[in-house]
């Protein structure tokens, strides 16, 4: 077996507070080597002030599946019976899986068309695979069912996976988190170079108003794909999810008192801590050192503790660049550094 | 130094026709294993079929910056100024960077900020590097010609580099590639298990009226974000650029003869043979292996080579995966067969 | 007072089928006349298929409004206990209001805000004024029992009113409503001057591969703005939700034995017949004449009779205007006729 | 001949500088009438601050058509060479309008498709008819000296008239006008009944946030879409336009000096003074009075006149409708108001 050897670095340590209490090491795999240090500066000065606070919104993973009935009316009352039938959609799931729960299902209907979106809790795994083979179980039996619809497809593009949505961020697709930490002027100008004011003005001006021009979807960040990229590498997930996992809001805003509020929310970050790819070993080592794979936690807890300290680790690359980017002589000068060695 | 370790093959031959004449090989690395096999079998059918036809229609990279006025008439002044200037700018870029060549600037006012979006050729670099060394060197030119103008943003998330967007495909960033292919009805049947008219179907259906009601933004495809990923990483690209990589538009057709058109259209490819992440030595293995490091050809051969192979390599995959979705049955087979050994 | 005169004219008449089985006429007001021949032949060539078959999926009218608390779980803590206290927000909602109905509410957490989208029925009333009434109601509740949370505004733009967005067509606002039609390909040639394979054709290549292109979201029609327009000044509903109203999705098919499909979904059709501007006389005879006004007819039911009409009507001009751009002599023709009139 | 008599009255005065340096009132045809004492409030203290800033950015109108071609390499062949060609298609478009003048062309290749888009300058008209007509002339013309193409259609969705896009704004549609203000504290208080601080949070916080929380495209507002329908409706505009007009975006901010700096955007302001809807007797006063209809003015200055008028409107009602919002109380107050006379 060949492999792609892709340069990777520990960063931290993040000190994580809320519904994680820890102070932890995350791997970042890339070719972007500078991320380490940006992301190392973000973790020293949240250390500094007290910390990320980590808060865990919601959990599930989807698939949809698109069927046809002969006209709407027929799709729309298969869909108001489909969602009288949950308890045994639940019971055809359980016959093929311990952990996949179907918590809710969203019909959506288009002409003679109707996409389910099927939503599950997935333990701890990321859960591609478990929904698709829980869609594979009920696709017969909701076709015998309600023999007014006919298969089109066992994934409608409705799921949506590894492609730009709205879908997502209002359904919920993975992990929905929040990072915030609360940063002293003192600090952020002693560890970011910059000032409070200076930095919402920047978040303001590029992440809200620079993607609203750019015409971005439900995305307001300076560079959340970086970070996402080298952590989902590093832990063996599946890093094509970063399409949607980068669709993510940073909020700022100066305090009364003068500090920094800083967060950021990610409604999509899919990752998990058992399935394809956590059987490498250094995945697996990656995910123990961070406490991710303790046998006795309960089922989804190892993968909810290593979203938020994915998220975390976003946080502390988004400070990091908006910092830099309010000084354009900082700036020219990493990036001076960087040609000498690069492109 | 350690290094995360994505299990990488080669897929193909991939025959291609058009821009790029020759049959190659693509190296893919990734978690997903059974992506291997899908896209080896959109390689297989095209191959038969008479290959996959490359076309190159744009080449650019970008870099926004934002800067500040007064108001509006002012930043409206100064932007139309600076399109007259665009052959000083271009000499200003010239001092410090052999390659980098301004060749649009695109202004966007909002209020009082004006937003510049630079775009350059780059030679062979995918160019990230180049037009923020180039922005860099433009932004005191213009402060000192423009002093009606202050610094917001050397980003103006405008660019927009690894974030969704409508600017990139309507303005251009990286290389805008279509691959095509034609197949005849025998060998759909014979290679992908399927016909046409199924999956063109199936193509309208999820990836066109699935992306729309799932609230995509200019993208129309199955999976294109998987074989970007696996190919970027291979190739030493910024994997993070899968993001707007990956919102491209898949279109298929049945024609009169019952012959299957299927293409998809990349607009905002960014891959490079030179520069960061290229000097790992798979990586250059990999490159030579393809072809991608000529040293006779023209700036930029080697690099629009690349995204050439990597075109086609998206395409197979969208064909593999769009023919075992019209037929539930197969994939339910492939999924079982992995959930054997994953999640 | 003074008023604007918009030239108005009733087209029809509609032959409507399944959750309205009437035949009748539809008033549209409009600058833009061609609008109404336009109109008129959808209807004939529908009538003359059987008729429209209108199904209704949904009703409900949505406000946002936002909170902030110091984190994101205090945010998340009170969302969570306010999904859990419905019953009692209904209670204070209905102090004020005999119709709003509180169905359901959706948080969404951003940082430290809370984002409360609060969905109502409200009976035959669009429900702008009954919403934000509600809202109004609801704030001081809600800041009394939650004292974590401080006001920030009564309307978040999450509701979303009279703006493009991804968060109506899936949580729904207005009416979800389903034109469809069935037509043989005779009648398509007689009446449409076209067949069923060039409408679908053109169908799939402009309005969903060119609404794709064009970076438009949610949103796959030809002009469904203008009917909307029409119809909503010669009824009285506020026209500035053609802005959601107009993000719908045709979807169309040819048929094995050769008939066309066509239909139309409108998910966020947002109309009333009580409440502002319903008072005017010609509203009052409009609504009338469509059967509209029935005094013993269900909460709602007017209503949702008025919405399967308008949409019947932009299933009609749909369907008339993508006949028409199949055939460039055809349009060039009829252009050559406006332009001699006017601009 | 029948007409819907949408009630109307004039706003203002509204004190004009920049582009346009004048005091006009403004006429809004709506049902909504709360929306006149809305502007007024906002014309009273910009007035009082020293006017409404006018900048004209751009002006274009643009028809989109799509061709085939038999592959990409064809399209994109066939692209380049009518970018070439751009004189002799003015001169095609010379025989037949007097005002129609091609000032930029935009291709865009999916698969083998080739959409066009054609931008003109439309004189004083909003150039929709023009723009139709000069396509209809140039299509035989395209299809002559270019035979590998073949017709698909005359308007591709990527124009796009009254749909939801970011084409519109990012290579331009109608008129692109910014309106800004400068408004003291003292006066922000006395007028609007909040301050600066509160105005901006609310704007970052519902307009930027929210919108983006609620997948917005290109579009950071209030209610712009309230004024536009109003304003179109008294002045004969296609009011359906509102749909890409309302895709504008607000931008505000303190200053240093504790002043209110506000600003609308709007990027796709499609007005004329000329041409459909505009025969008509009370439109032609109104233009009239608004010193819209000079015989003496340059060829397009009266529509732009209107167009720095209509943006000035936005802006009023936008600043007065945050204003309120900064505030509940007062909102509760006009809406119990309004909840005596309405729904």
């Amino acid at each position: 077996m060949q492999f792609a050897q892709i340069p990777m670095q520990w960063v931290g340590p993040l000190l994580l507070r809320g519904d994680i209490e820890d102070r932890v090491e995350a791997p970042m795999a890339t070719y972007e080597t500078p991320l380490w240090p940006s992301v190392n500066r973000g973790a020293r000065v949240t250390e500094k002030a007290g910390g990320i606070r980590i808060t865990l919104i919601d959990a599930r993973m989807s698939r949809s599946i698109t069927l046809q009935a002969v006209n709407a009316h027929e799709a729309h009352q298969a869909a108001q019976a489909i969602l009288e039938q949950q308890d045994r959609l639940q019971a055809v799931v359980s016959q093929s899986s311990r952990f996949a729960r179907l918590i809710e299902i969203h019909p959506k209907i288009i002409g003679n068309l109707l996409i389910l979106r099927l939503e599950f809790t997935t333990g701890d795994a990321s859960g591609h695979n478990m929904v698709t083979h829980a869609a594979d179980q009920l696709i017969p039996w909701l076709l015998q069912h309600h023999p007014q619809l006919r298969y089109v497809s066992i994934s409608g593009n409705f799921c949506t996976d590894k492609k730009v949505s709205a879908v997502n961020a209002l359904h919920g697709r993975g992990k929905n988190v929040v990072a915030e930490t609360w940063l002293p002027e003192k600090l952020v100008r002693r560890y970011l170079k910059t000032t409070p004011e200076k930095l919402v003005e920047l978040h303001i001006k590029k992440n809200l108003l620079g993607s609203i021009a750019a015409g971005s979807l439900m995305s307001a960040n300076a560079h959340a794909a970086n970070m996402l990229l080298a952590f989902y590498l590093a832990t063996g997930q599946d890093a094509a999810n970063i399409v949607e996992g980068s669709q993510c809001i940073d909020h700022a805003e100066v305090h009364d008192n003068g500090d920094l509020y800083f967060s950021t929310t990610l409604p999509n970050l899919i990752v998990g801590t058992v399935g394809n790819g956590k059987g490498l070993d250094f995945v697996q080592e990656n995910l123990a050192r961070m406490g991710c794979t303790d046998p006795d936690a309960l089922p989804g807890e190892n993968a909810r503790r290593l979203a938020g300290i994915c998220a975390a680790t976003v946080l502390c690359g988004e400070l990091s660049l908006l910092a830099a980017q309010t000084n354009p002589g900082e700036l020219m000068a990493a990036h001076l550094k960087l040609e000498r060695k690069g492109s």
